[in-house]
């Protein structure tokens, strides 16, 4: 059950405040798992109810749109290099139906992206009509990476905060639930973790190098995420999560899905045919 | 633990004889289950543990070709209305991490689709290197419901099967790891499931008249069937998979697909970097 709306908790104000968010704090967490003896069994256990819930409304949103109607949820996820953005695809994504889920993992543009205007990748990725799509990375890489490596003028990336909000206005319009989330990290939490990576052999293939050199430019993004929070919330707001502790982390996220998929209240659809005739033709 | 090869006991015999497999049979359950209480609390149970061996295996395989290689794992899942190819996708895929799952389900052709060869949408949707695909119906639509209903000429269809042949062995020549499944149900239980979708108002959007008017050409269906397992088993075998029984059907599969991967035994790959100079880069 929840106890507050992480909705309201979690949004992030305008302007954005990054330095005001503690990574550890864990907002709106029940009373029950302050006082756990085991917080992460707690989350784990919550998790499974949550994502019954987040399967059942996926389900009904599905079958809303079966015959009208293009209601989609969208879920775009943005963190620093091991800000939890897979893991938490894994443990909250997972626990939706996959005949209905599409993830979309966006990495550096291909020559072909690149030719293209920077939203058309993204746009040949949106979800159809009663899908949950989840962007890890998304087009705001276009206004993060390229904004602190230069990777295109001035001029060109301070244009697309406005084009982004224009985008992101016609995908609300068309019937997109646009959720928005940066998982929060601290630069100590991330520093553990790349270290972790090289402890293990099974996750050497997770370590790139290049992560470190990023790493050196936190400030510049830091910078750049909060002019994108504060710039890009018209259309949708952009939900800020806490994510040095990952129990925390994945039970927040499904818990503020379950939150917004409960409000838009999906329904199942009426008999499109005469119930009472085809239970004839069944015998 | 596997107690039988799955794939001995349920690859398709070329010619293939649908009608010596019984719908209701559990072929290679182990004995613990034949003495559960509950076989289907005995089923979710196992699959949990092959679930996360599932899991697992993938980890491995994604891992294995990001420098290299480009295997990949397509399962193909072909089934009569109502024989449980959502259920599947849904507890058996489930299991796998959606960052690198794809999940399409082929419905019936849209105007530009048909445009096109028939396997120019099939291949639209190969799954990406290291990724887990599933196919909710698939190429074999157009040997099947396309013969059935003579939807093209007999020289068409009948040069397909070939075809499939052709791009199937392509597929497997270029890394990826087919697994063809049917589910194999009974008539009866069919029509079960049907009039079950018409008791529960949450499952009139499952229910399609159109189904009974396919169930009337069941004989046909099954000479489709066993002409596409007999003729289309070069490239990769097809598996019957008995179906009527749900709790069996979902473990037979995740134990098939454990059986074959863990076969590949696909390797974490080694640092592609400086492990030492990268320990002390992060101090």
């Amino acid at each position: 059950m929840l106890m507050a709306s992480l909705r309201k908790l979690l949004e992030a104000p305008t302007p954005a405040d990054l330095a005001a968010i503690d990574p550890r704090s864990t907002p709106g967490l029940p009373k029950a798992a302050r006082k756990a003896a085991d917080p992460k069994a707690w989350s784990a256990a919550e998790l499974a109810t949550l994502g019954t819930e987040l399967a059942g409304l996926q389900e009904r949103m599905y079958a809303s749109t079966r015959e009208n109607g293009n209601q989609r949820l969208l879920i775009v996820l943005q963190a620093m290099d091991a800000g939890g953005k897979d893991g938490l695809v894994r443990h909250v994504g997972g626990a939706f139906n996959p005949l209905g889920l599409e993830v979309t993992s966006f990495k550096a543009p291909t020559k072909e992206e690149l030719r293209h205007h920077f939203l058309w990748r993204i746009r040949n990725r949106l979800p159809e009509s009663g899908h949950v799509g989840i962007f890890n990375r998304s087009h705001y890489e276009d206004v993060l990476i390229v904004r602190v490596h230069d990777l295109v003028p001035e001029t060109e990336w301070r244009g697309r905060y406005d084009e982004i909000n224009a985008f992101e206005r016609d995908l609300v319009n068309d019937g997109v639930i646009l959720v928005k989330i940066m998982l929060h990290i601290s630069p100590t939490e991330q520093l553990a973790r790349l270290r972790e990576r090289l402890e293990d052999p099974t996750k050497f293939w997770k370590y790139n190098p290049a992560d470190v050199d990023e790493r050196a430019r936190w400030d510049d993004y830091r910078v750049a995420y909060t002019e994108a929070l504060t710039r890009c919330s018209e259309a949708a707001p952009w939900y800020v999560v806490p994510a040095d502790r990952k129990w925390y982390r994945n039970w927040a996220v499904a818990s503020l899905l379950v939150e917004i998929l409960s409000a838009e209240n999906p329904q199942y659809p009426p008999a499109t045919f005469d119930l009472a005739a085809e239970k004839k033709r069944l015998g």
